[in-house]
């Protein structure tokens, strides 16, 4: 499988970063995952625009020439390369503030960013998305710049390795009392008959899988409201589902080891899941059905 | 110079982790810096109980039949085979969660971590100590397990940058109106005569050269209380200093550009200093003066 770093293709058994790479010492870094179908990254533009601004907080500046969309372009070539331009696949892309002697202030100017794209074959989670699954909720221990998708993830590793560990799927942050988020999920409940979820802020990542489901769902008459669930709501929801670039829009039917409505998707649910899958299917064409398998 | 990673000693330039290793993708792992004066680590054994507690707190397990001591072991090698054994320097020590695909959940176990020390040259601050150093405040946006010493330190290198930037040396964090730590230090003011400082907790780094230099205070009957400065107190603290591994005891003459006290170092942070160094020589042999320059 070749991958992409600093500007070379290379196997990914010999991409290496140096020990003093900002991103392996400090976790001074920015990422994006995006869902590619048949050769097309789904929602590439947010992707980008969410990448240049993620960058742009941090101070960070791509390599002269570069931008954000010359990376989905790698990340074509990288598709094509390793032959999974036909099918479901994932692209990930990291940019990190270089290679320099440790210390915690920005190295000096002009310091070449690491720069790394890399894709593999996706398999959807379509049957699990049929049964729903399991989750549970966990303090919010992150920080407060949640917005930014940078690869500080520690809390985010415990908090899903807390969910694994219980046979869960995701966990969902509880901060002041409030859900604001899955691990590396968005989160939302049917309350009254109305979708909320979190509001953009500095507590939630804006999720691109989030913002397109709230625009869908919006657009078929299903009432949303951005208000966040307080965790003394979530027994009365009737409904839970979680958003990603990797789940599209997944039921939630335990949390916490109890049932949430009856137990089985909801209508809600199964109604937006249906209708992603669908603007998935226009943006990008029609699932594979069965992924195809990288050839190297 | 030779750097130490997964069980072989290798030239700095060619010390490179994978791609997915999980310090690089989610900066999930642990580190310690650690002074070293004639060939000794200072409080070496300190260093090696907080390395295995965080490494115990994140159920992140060293290789089989490697400990904390053997790490520092290999780092008085390395002192030894750079030249480093004379003079004042450095040791760095980092454990992340080994290399596996990228998923927030912990790999698989038996999934060997990587295991990375490297040693510099240090020049104590000596000449800065005598003048005192410039400081601001900065939001403390941080998570709440500051306790723990791990490479999530995206926010940690905003506020220093944040102090480079206006010219200051380091960055103090408030967190709900109470001064926590600094960004790279722990942070202590003179408030009527008591030396102040945050307690150990969650919200701050348990650091060893705090710890020691509480110590002394005690031993020496200098007043200490372990109470939180508050933001609104500053104004009226005599003297402000900050410790770490590579300040000792470093007097702040100014904080967001107000002098403190008269603007020069204050006689308790002058007397703990004093009596910190002396602990130092006691424990390592007399500084060296210059630093030992690295042969290779």
């Amino acid at each position: 499988m070749l991958v992409f770093l600093n500007g070379e293709f290379v196997e990914r058994s010999q991409a290496k970063v140096s020990v003093d790479d900002r991103g392996f010492l400090f976790g001074d870094g920015v990422y994006e995952v995006t869902r590619v179908r048949g050769g097309r990254l789904f929602e590439g533009a947010r992707h980008d625009r969410r990448l240049a601004r993620n960058l742009a907080e941090l101070e960070l500046p791509l390599p002269t020439g570069t931008t954000p969309a010359a990376l989905s372009e790698v990340a074509l070539k990288l598709l094509h390369e390793n032959g999974l331009a036909g099918g479901e696949a994932l692209a990930y892309f990291q940019v990190t503030r270089g290679v320099a002697p440790r210390a915690h202030q920005f190295p000096p100017t002009g310091t070449p960013p690491t720069v790394y794209v890399s894709v593999g074959a996706f398999v959807p989670p379509d049957a699990l998305r049929g049964r729903g699954v399991a989750c549970i909720t966990y303090p919010d221990v992150r920080w407060t710049r949640c917005d930014m998708k940078v690869v500080n993830l520690l809390p985010n590793v415990l908090a899903k390795q807390a969910a694994v560990a219980q046979g869960a799927y995701e966990a969902f942050f509880i901060r002041d009392g409030l859900v604001t988020e899955g691990a590396s999920t968005n989160f939302f409940a049917v309350l009254d008959g109305e979708i909320r979820t979190y509001p953009k802020s500095n507590f939630i990542l804006p999720g691109i899988t989030r913002d397109v489901a709230l625009e869908l769902a919006v657009a078929e008459g299903i009432a949303v409201r951005e208000e966040p669930v307080r965790a003394d709501e979530l027994s009365r929801a009737t409904e839970i589902f979680l958003t990603s670039t990797m789940n599209d829009v997944m039921p939630v039917v335990t949390l916490n080891e109890r049932k949430v409505g009856d137990g089985t998707p909801g209508p809600v649910t199964t109604r937006l899941a249906k209708i992603f899958a669908a603007h998935l299917e226009a943006e990008c064409g029609a699932g594979a059905g069965a992924p195809v398998t990288a050839n190297r």
